[in-house]
């Protein structure tokens, strides 16, 4: 029996998307460099003729996962000046920014693209965009959490205290080091913000 | 003239340094991974025998890297403590801790160590050991601020945040996204600890 064209389709959607879990794969465990086309191609159970058939080279695919990652990351922020309005809601939306906790490949995969950004120009200006949204995003929130009383402090300075929080959390997550386990992306977020809401109460306290 | 045996000493230890600064430079520039034997020893004016005189193998040399940044990390975590005894001596400390300016090139080679910490045991274990002992130190400075009146946190907690916030501003530096430029290491330190003090400033005023 002829396959459909939506048999195709769907099955080419599959295969695509088991070349990029397979290259996620790879990517952290033996690094970006090291990974070969014909290491994702067999991981994923496929021929390399697949592979070129979804992707032109590896960076191709290296692409594809920063795309994945800057998007998941831009739907954890989606809510975050709303959410700034009070304090309880910014903690939750910074933490959930800080978490990998649902897809814990990622971090090591963070490793690869900061690394490749130093060579790759693509990826440098794609993770330069990605940061630049991010920083105005929180930099907003952190501002309306000021208007509305939480916090005191340039908003874009603690828009890169948190940028820099989450990179650090994620090498931490990445590497093992201490503190990635004693420390949850809830608690980082606490510690960061906790000290400006008590600077913020107390000076609400001297007010009255 | 038959060489003495001094000047033979003077000369290893010359060829030695100049072999580690070329791989400084390779493994920032082309990556860990990428970079070969015959590349370091060609870089630094030597023949692959001059490396194996020196060095084991690659990794050899990237963790003599390794422990050349964490002395030198320690050194400028060393007197923290003791500086912790004032609000500006802390800051400046951990401003120390964050700075690269003298020394560019390491943040990129701290992505790599960082990226072999995943596949490397001996790599990750000294990373770890090195973070430990610095997570300790900054923890036992805060302790001292602490009592000092100056902050008000849980200590560990805090310097949990000093060590993520350390990793995440050399990514930054490493990779040049938004925020290397705009934010130098001393404004990232005051931007952590400020609102700490402003707390604590203000919790002495309501106790008057």
């Amino acid at each position: 029996m002829p396959r459909t064209m939506l048999d195709r389709f769907e099955q080419r959607k599959a295969t695509r998307a088991k070349l990029i879990d397979a290259a996620l794969d790879l990517f952290s465990s033996s690094g970006y460099d090291h990974a070969t086309v014909d290491e994702i191609s067999q991981a994923a159970g496929y021929s390399k003729g697949a592979y070129y058939f979804h992707f032109s080279t590896k960076d191709d695919i290296l692409l594809e996962l920063l795309r994945m990652w800057t998007e998941d990351r831009n739907v954890t922020l989606a809510g975050i000046t709303e959410e700034a309005r009070n304090p309880d809601g910014l903690q939750d939306s910074i933490a959930s920014f800080f978490s990998y906790a649902s897809s814990p490949r990622w971090p090591g995969v963070l490793l690869e693209f900061w690394a490749q950004a130093m060579r790759n120009q693509e990826v440098s200006k794609r993770l330069t965009e990605a940061y630049a949204v991010w920083r105005k995003q929180i930099s907003e929130a952190f501002d309306v959490a000021r208007s509305a009383g939480v916090i005191a402090q340039t908003v874009s300075d603690a828009a890169d205290v948190v940028l820099a929080a989450h990179d650090g959390f994620a090498v931490r997550n990445a590497i093992g080091a201490p503190g990635a386990k004693a420390m949850s992306a809830a608690d980082l977020a606490e510690s960061l913000l906790q000290p400006l809401e008590v600077a913020s109460v107390e000076r609400r306290a001297i007010a009255q």
